[in-house]
């Protein structure tokens, strides 16, 4: 029996109602792969925020190195700002523990048709720069509050950066053996994307066996509709990966189950594991919330920690719930939660 | 009757194709509306480029400011990198004539399918900022060639810049009567997108007569693809504008006939105008481009130039034309240049 720590943090909204199905499809899970989940729950959230100051304590971070990996709900709270919310939560966890790749799925599957005319079979993996490049605290104002007033905000890719996130999508796309595509912008951003692409020169040349190809993000972006089913695995700078995987999602026609790994894949901190879809204030507290982005994010977890086959145990029953099993409200369905949970947990 | 002085640039690859064709359209449209236009050819282009050792003569931006108008074809080609024949070209004429308004319509036409199941209707333009922004000269790298290598790209945004771009979108979306959303990214790009939201508020604030919302880009390209139809003008950054105006024409199915208006909105200087699509090197030279992103692009300018009814004629007629008439190959049909233009002259 294997034991692993998992802090849980719900976060607002409907992340308070998804996280908690995730853990029970992991302790059923992990009941036939011989793995045992000691769940410790942090109420940190916008809701805290606005009762103590801080998203979380002072001391979270160290808190949470003692698990060997995090699953996070959502954050986001009418009237606390985006930009306290995520900077005091998300991106320091991102960043303290070097979770420097950004793993996002997406499939479209069969029982979810999507807004396209035909994508069916579209099974890609954004790889997302996660640390660094656009995101970044460089930057400032200056003339404020007169009319001369301007604000620059400097991105910042560095060797380093670009050549780990690059490696690391370079060895996905050898294991599942397609190809790798590139997004860039060097035609507008002179300095950063030109850089960002002689690397991923570089480290593919000495990859033969993949096949790759640059594209601007622009025509990716079209291109994503035009032909989903031609990616495979995609690298991207933190911002472009940001776009690309919630526009691939919406392609799939799922971004209620769509999933993301926040990873270290060096395994020298925790990772982090959370749905891509936010707080949904509007549907919070009814009990309607789709668990399965925090569930297939579990899955994640499973593959991060070295569990393939209990990932694939869950992948596989999600295939099978979509196909012909009960549906919440965002996929056109009926059912609540709990219902989506008990059916996922019957099938595992 | 009023004499027009038109810059022509068809550049390279298929623009020297489409370009002739845009012309003969201008002159069918203008023999029914009492104007005359004078076109003035010129040659600059990568080949020019690998020729001489640049994109255009130094006195090119002051022989390009005695015409009122510029039309573009495209710039590329195998070989020459995209920084140079843009930055060789399309950008300094875009800065030297403080083109500050990127204009991008998309619509779904009745006779083009498109990608997505459900976007008949589709009637939107991108307003996007094409001066300032993520597309900036500052910027550069340190300790090259070392494995401490990192580069920086500075965005910058100006209050002024912001401010007449919105207002511009404001006005449009005033015109056009229905609503107007923002493209930021406030969450991650902390410095900027923030001051971009403030000012996009100031200005909505004092037009109450146009319904408005924020949304973050990443958002915003998902729903693009699940709700094409829900949006009227978009504004949006530089960088911003430029994915979602390739995205939502891909969305539309239309990339080869979407048009795009470089303009100056004061008039001080000749606005340009050319479609989205590239040089297109693979089917060069077979006489198979589709001309419309051309013609759509000299429709955008007799609009600028005051002559919305001669615009309207050719949209009218590009309309009929994509309902029942001959087509290129990127629609589907089997017609040539000459013979889509031809219908189009026709139909005038
Ligand atoms: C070619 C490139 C520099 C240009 C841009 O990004 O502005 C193009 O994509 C466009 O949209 O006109
Ligand atoms: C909320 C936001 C800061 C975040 C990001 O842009 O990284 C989110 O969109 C995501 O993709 O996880």
């Amino acid at each position: 029996m294997t034991t692993y720590r998992i802090a849980c943090i719900p976060g607002d909204g409907i992340g308070t109602e998804v996280v908690p199905a995730a853990c029970e499809v992991l302790e059923a899970v992990g009941a036939a792969h011989d793995l045992e989940f000691r769940f410790t729950g942090f109420d940190w959230s916008c809701e805290r925020f606005t009762r103590e100051g801080a998203m979380m304590p002072p001391d979270g971070l160290d808190r949470l190195r003692e698990h060997d990996a995090i699953l996070l709900g959502a954050v986001g709270y009418p009237g606390v700002p985006d930009h306290v919310s995520l900077w005091g939560l998300l991106i320091p966890i991102r960043r303290a523990f070097d979770q420097y790749v950004n793993l996002r799925p997406v499939r479209v599957f069969e029982g979810v048709p999507g807004p396209l005319r035909d994508a069916s079979g579209t099974d890609l993996v954004i790889v997302r720069e996660n640390t660094e490049g656009e995101y970044s605290e460089v930057g400032g104002r200056m003339f404020s509050g007169t009319p001369d007033e301007f604000a620059v905000q400097e991105s910042v890719f560095s060797r380093r950066g670009i050549t780990r996130v690059v490696d690391y999508a370079l060895d996905l796309a050898d294991e599942r053996g397609r190809s790798l595509t590139s997004a860039t912008k060097s035609n507008g951003l002179i300095h950063t994307m030109p850089f960002w692409d002689e690397i991923v020169e570089e480290r593919c040349a000495e990859r033969p066996s993949v096949s790759w190809e640059s594209e601007h993000i622009d025509a990716l972006a079209a291109k994503l509709v035009l032909d989903s089913r031609k990616y495979d695995v995609i690298v991207a700078s933190n911002l472009f990966g940001d776009i690309l995987s919630d526009l691939a999602a919406g392609v799939a026609g799922s971004i209620g189950i769509a999933p993301s790994g926040n990873i270290d894949p060096e395994r020298r901190n925790p990772s982090m594991f959370e749905p891509v879809h936010g707080s949904a204030p509007d549907i919070a507290g009814q009990g309607i919330a789709n668990p399965l982005g925090t569930v297939w994010a579990a899955a994640l977890m499973l593959d991060h920690l070295g569990h393939d086959d209990a990932a694939s145990d869950v992948i596989r029953a999600m295939e099978r719930l979509l196909t012909d099993g009960p549906r919440t409200p965002d996929l056109g369905g009926g059912a609540t939660t709990t219902e989506v949970t008990r059916a996922l947990l019957d099938l595992l």
